[in-house]
């Protein structure tokens, strides 16, 4: 098992890492030390690993509530949901959290432990290699608005993430390659040489190989880990994280959340990115060519085909990432480094949009 | 015109106390930086005040979303209001919301300036003796749940508060003297002085003397902001700001929000908390009928005649000073002087409930 802490101050919390966490271990019922517990999960996850996590906590007598699954029910409705159960139990501040499943789960169950009573706490028990690698650490939680991605949450740290390699086992391929892109995106961002890994490793992770996996659901933490503890409310290097993400969010938004997976959208976005990055000669053609590569054959989709260019722009200026000093995109600098930049001209952005789209709609 | 600092690190914040600040005053124009602005006020204020803000703002064109006006509105749904209007305007991190109103309006504008895209800044404007004095201050926001206060929200302070003495000539005198609850509030939990000032006070008080408000507001503002800096998460002392509130908060769920205003159901609930001070022989009785002679003479209620002790009880368990632990409430160890303590017997809450109420819904 790998243990990372994310460091920040009173408010640190340790990451735990390998097979097997959720099966009564001591780590998950030592992961909380409250008495009234409350376990957010979906349809999905829930006749997996729902029982195994109750049964470890039999003696406290933890409360379930199964939402549906996806991401079109991130919203503040959702979000009601989990209050209202929280009222329902009669939870007092000192209660927790469990937050079993995905990043919809995590980010909806996040939210209602910063807003339950202005703030209770919450664990992070992810299920997906998104989960695992990106939404479970760090503290953003959110829900979506119709017209936008992540518009309403808040900064609010987990006390503890535990990522239980097994529960990969049972992930479709989909979801797998989606969680992919952000582990490809930490390569890109910051780390050439584990971009290199994943361009050899990458059959191995497909093939569920677990020493494989396990190493890179460790790197990607640390890099966020690393991150978060330097900017934890992302008013400089943790905007890094969203490489691709500017672009994505238009397209999972247009797409109406359901159509693409979140990291399938980042991998159409981060092409986006790697093409405005070599059009402005950031970075030669070349290496956006080879992104496409290995985004391809993580199985990850690099075009939107139905999608017209104009309307990913326009929802792109709705995106938190633009201030009001105009839209800024994350970009390459070289393999291995991203910078915020302001955005370029309008018709580069439309030009490398509109290589990975079709102007039909 | 008096500035009280709320030392908070890097999120400290002025407090102006003065008359005429919303009359394009420079404090008010320098009060943010922000270019996207958004004012948040209500069906009542609107007419009063708004068009001066507007005015002081008018070379940033700021926009407004008038509110209808009550406590049975803040609820999410108003906070959703708040947070489509900020998406349809397009708004940025750095934009801002001004909170224009009492307290239901500084707690929803204030809840929804937290969650916007995570946070983003917002001022205090408040109109009310009750917001001037209490809600303003401090960063508690929040709304309401149908099953109990308060229950959603966040820790978020303003950038700023300008309390404005003028707005109190339009405030009708039951807002008033709901406000004078609250000032009552903090010359019993912690000067004594303050109490017996205002004991002789009172008279200019409720004829709308301007130097007696004055120095009213101030010395309310100078008492919290004092708390709030210790313990700006409520995990101890700032929980004595909270007394006669866990009676008070049963008394408004009951009669359904719009009752009772809130500053009303506070008078009640320290009177309630009085007496049961004076039961457990920690203040003489001779203080607790003291204490209901000032409420009296402030034109506030002390017993809620409709409402049955045992609902009031009931209701106190839901409140969120309950703890896993068991129910905590504030009672006064003498005039000027608070702490909290585990509740005491059923009998001794509902015989001090009793007297305050008549047991017939």
């Amino acid at each position: 098992m790998d243990t990372i802490t994310v460091n920040l101050g009173d408010r640190s919390y340790p990451i735990f890492i390998g097979s097997g966490l959720l099966d009564g271990s001591d780590i998950l019922k030592e992961s909380t030390p409250a008495e009234q517990l409350l376990l957010v999960t979906n349809e999905t996850i829930s006749p997996l690993y729902l029982e195994r996590v109750e049964a470890a906590f039999a003696d406290r007598k933890p409360r379930s509530l199964i939402l549906p699954d996806g991401e079109q029910y991130k919203t503040l409705e959702g979000f009601g949901r989990i209050i209202d159960e929280l009222i329902e139990a009669r939870f007092h501040r000192d209660a927790c959290i469990l937050a079993l499943g995905g990043g919809v789960i995590g980010d909806l169950a996040g939210f209602a432990a910063a807003s339950y009573q202005r703030g209770i706490d919450f664990v992070q028990l992810p299920t997906t290699l998104l989960a695992q690698v990106d939404s479970s650490v760090g503290g953003k939680t959110a829900v979506n608005h119709p017209q936008a991605k992540n518009m309403i949450g808040a900064f609010h740290q987990p006390i503890a993430v535990l990522a239980d390699t097994n529960t990969l086992a049972t992930l479709p391929p989909r979801e797998l390659a989606a969680g992919l892109a952000e582990v490809i995106k930490y390569g890109l961002i910051q780390d050439l040489d584990f971009f290199c890994w994943l361009e050899e490793q990458l059959p191995a992770l497909l093939g569920q190989d677990p020493e494989a996996l396990r190493y890179a659901i460790r790197r990607c933490c640390e890099i966020k880990a690393e991150i978060v503890a330097q900017d934890e409310h992302e008013h400089g290097r943790r905007a890094l994280l969203n490489f691709g993400h500017t672009f994505g969010h238009a397209i999972e938004a247009l797409g109406g959340y359901g159509k693409w997976l979140h990291g399938e959208a980042v991998a159409i976005g981060m092409q986006m990115a790697a093409d405005t990055s070599a059009a402005l000669g950031l970075i030669d053609s070349a290496d956006a060519e080879r992104i496409g590569v290995l985004l391809e054959q993580a199985g990850l989709p690099t075009s939107a085909s139905e999608l017209a260019g104009d309307n990913i722009l326009n929802r792109m200026r709705l995106d938190k990432k633009a201030g009001s000093h105009g839209m800024r995109v994350i970009l390459l600098d070289r393999l291995g480094s991203a910078a915020v930049r302001p955005a370029p001209d309008d018709q580069v952005l439309r030009s490398a949009i509109g290589r990975h789209v079709t102007a039909g709609q």
